[in-house]
């Protein structure tokens, strides 16, 4: 039931005794989540800048009921080796909320989570680009925060150095706040456009953020008028210890990797106890881990899709995914067929995901071809693997213990990836009642059944 | 005819003997040009966030053949008098890229010219937001190169104060210079897509910028291929003398205010003049002066337009005019019916404009209401007045006396402004010959006469 106020504000009151539902993300990286996904002949070869191709996509996934698709960026080009970097296929690709804005103008409820840098850009830019986007798309934006790992970045914004991770990290929240702030600028209802009068908006209803702090100096006000959702949805996937208390703090919804049930049930358990402390309640945050899934009518169809797949792999772009992790270590003495070395933790990159790969070499002793196969997947998110059937299954398993509000889907190749799974494994979802069969609201925010925050 | 060398070069081959043309653009800022356009009842009253309100006006202008929607821009709100502040109908709008994304989706030929600050930003991040508009839009961008006169833009970037002039234009200047670098990282064809080597581009066409000047160092590549245009087509504005060498150097197309014929001559002529001595031809710039159309089906019935729109200024916001431009002069002594006093034009604001107000002060010894007057409705630029042929005659004689290459049409009031100019303007024009009946190219650069820089 929508009730409304007074435009642009709608409170979505949901419906009682609704049993709990999956949220679903479509995570649409050029060509698909595999490394190699270009070479795979179902995939669109010049996915990064290819409109039409993103309008199939956003449009399936919206017949797929998704609540949003999601766009990871970083403002340079991943480095890679020598040997490696023109084997890259997501190397140029539509710049996220350009990309969005375009793509709100075809279609009618899907949300649009893009990633943005705190550490590349002032404050003000991105306030004012996201809540752009919020007014084009009615309500449907989402800003997936992140101090960016890619050490190429530093080089294009005049750094000799990417900044060190607390440095990063403290930027980050002074970032989140003042972007709040400048969304707050206007009350929801300050813009009385009275012709009669010609009084355009109530001065009373204006507020001047005049924020400085260690970081920023940012006066204000925006010139975007209050969001639709108010704030547009706040996203984070960054799961070190300083990206999960500055998620229990700001977060709605993370984007975490984890490889086990009992991994993922601890992270999900630390995570939303952390929101009391914060004047927030655990349905505030949804958790919604990456899963890469290989579906097949057969498992053995599966299978044969993993392999083929991982054949697509070119050596030089296996000892390059290596050599991402093992970065100070000299790899050169090792064949792929050793047991994976322990791996350095204690750098200025992402720590979490270093973390995962470690567990992931160490917990079965695997060797280092294992290793970069089973990273060359999703880059240590989790990947399944099967039938629609056993994919619906090994989602409602961690959705049902205590790891997960919902997914962020990776598919392997785009288009034919997540066009499997919408005429594959959500009908499975919503025969199980496990997943709408239609959207409940009109916003993002609604979708995912987040509140509307007050001004 | 479209001569197609490979995907996506296209060369326009200008047909041999066409008369020469006007360009046109529709500066479609919100609720209209008028200062107080919100207040009429014609005008879209919420225009600043209303999608479907530039959809319609896009749509509008492609159907009368413009070569592209202009909007303006600023990284801050336009400060005013406390006294008239709440009374400005523009004070809220989208961020232009992210709407002019939008309107791509649903348009087919009509170019996009937003307009970004060299100020406020680092070059990497403007660099990609045209070059993935320049996709989405199939090559039909344009970038106002602007270095900001809006004073309370400083606040919001952590500066106590504006950067003045010269520092301003001497930073657009490497600005410019580190996005063209950027724009040429990738050679046309570096993208090989070879499924079958595993190769996804040709190192040997990758070009790492490695920029090291005095205010930016910047590293690249570009995470976005080569636009579509090579380059997204580089508008200017400012007119002061260093704009005019900045234009004379880099810029494709000149939006210019002028308010008499033997003004724009003069401007006209100094800036083709000075193309030379960089290596250019008098065709590779277009002059476009503003143009404020009021028409009427008599001029009696365009006077009657003209006079109701006036009315519509509350006294506050018409001291607010004045105020804009006397900054430093105390006009408390005054009334609006005394001579307008001499303006200072030594300071750091749009030197060009200040000047051309201090002529139209000064030409005929008008009185401060009729400077009010003669600023609301295009703040400076041409006002031109009558019936449909009276408006055309009053175009030809500029573009036909060296004084423009076609014009900036700064619709009063929005949509209607633009829908009379369209409906009733534009088929007088082609049935003179001097405007097209359809679209010469495929991208915005083809349809202005532009030619496809180099890498």
């Amino acid at each position: 039931m929508i009730v409304v106020l007074h435009p642009p504000v709608c409170i979505y009151e949901k419906p009682m005794n609704t049993p709990r539902q999956f949220r679903l993300g479509a995570f649409i990286q050029a060509t698909g989540h595999h490394v190699s996904a270009w070479r795979h002949p179902e995939a669109q070869i010049d996915a990064g800048l290819n409109f039409q191709h993103y309008k199939e996509i956003a449009q399936m996934a919206e017949r797929g009921l998704f609540d949003a698709v999601f766009l990871a960026d970083s403002p340079g080009v991943w480095g890679g080796t020598p040997e490696s970097q023109f084997r890259n296929g997501k190397v140029v690709h539509f710049e996220p909320v350009t990309l969005f804005s375009a793509l709100s103008a075809v279609t009618e409820h899907i949300g649009f989570i893009s990633t943005a840098s705190t550490t590349y850009e002032e404050p003000y830019t991105p306030a004012r680009k996201f809540a752009s986007l919020d007014y084009l798309s009615n309500g449907r934006s989402g800003w997936n925060v992140v101090t960016t790992s890619n050490e190429n970045a530093a080089g294009n914004f005049g750094l000799e150095h990417h900044p060190d991770h607390s440095q990063r990290y403290e930027r980050a929240e002074e970032f989140v706040e003042v972007v709040k702030g400048l969304w707050d600028s206007w009350e929801d209802d300050a813009f009385k456009r009275d012709r009669e009068s010609g009084i355009y908006f109530d001065p009373e209803k204006l507020h001047i953020l005049n924020h400085k702090g260690n970081h920023f100096a940012v006066k204000g006000p925006l010139n975007v008028a209050r969001p639709i959702q108010g704030y547009p949805v706040i996203v984070q996937a960054g799961a070190s210890e300083a990206g999960w208390d500055l998620a229990a703090r700001t977060a709605e919804v993370i984007f975490t990797a984890n490889q086990t049930l009992q991994d993922a049930q601890a992270f999900y358990a630390d995570v939303k106890g952390r929101l009391a402390q914060y004047g927030r309640s655990p349905d505030d945050l949804k958790i919604m881990p990456g899963a890469f899934p290989i579906i097949g009518r057969t498992e053995a169809e599966a299978q044969e899709k993993y392999e083929f797949l991982q054949s697509l792999i070119h050596p030089d772009v296996a000892w390059d995914i290596l050599k991402r992790y093992y970065k100070e270590v000299d790899l050169t003495q090792y064949s792929l067929d050793d047991p994976a070395p322990t791996l350095p933790t204690d750098t200025n990159n992402n720590k979490s995901r270093l973390k995962l790969v470690n567990d992931l070499a160490t917990r079965s002793q695997i060797t280092l071809r294992q290793l970069y196969l089973s990273l060359s997947t999703a880059r240590g998110h989790r990947t399944i693997l099967g039938t629609p059937e056993s994919i619906a299954d090994q989602l409602e398993e961690w959705f049902s213990n205590g790891a997960a509000d919902g997914f962020n889907i990776m598919p392997p190749v785009l288009p034919t990836g997540l066009e499997d799974f919408v005429n594959l494994v959500v009908p499975i979802l919503q025969k199980r009642g496990l997943f709408r069969t239609a959207y409940e609201g009109h916003t993002l925010r609604e979708n995912l059944g987040l509140r509307r925050p007050d001004n």
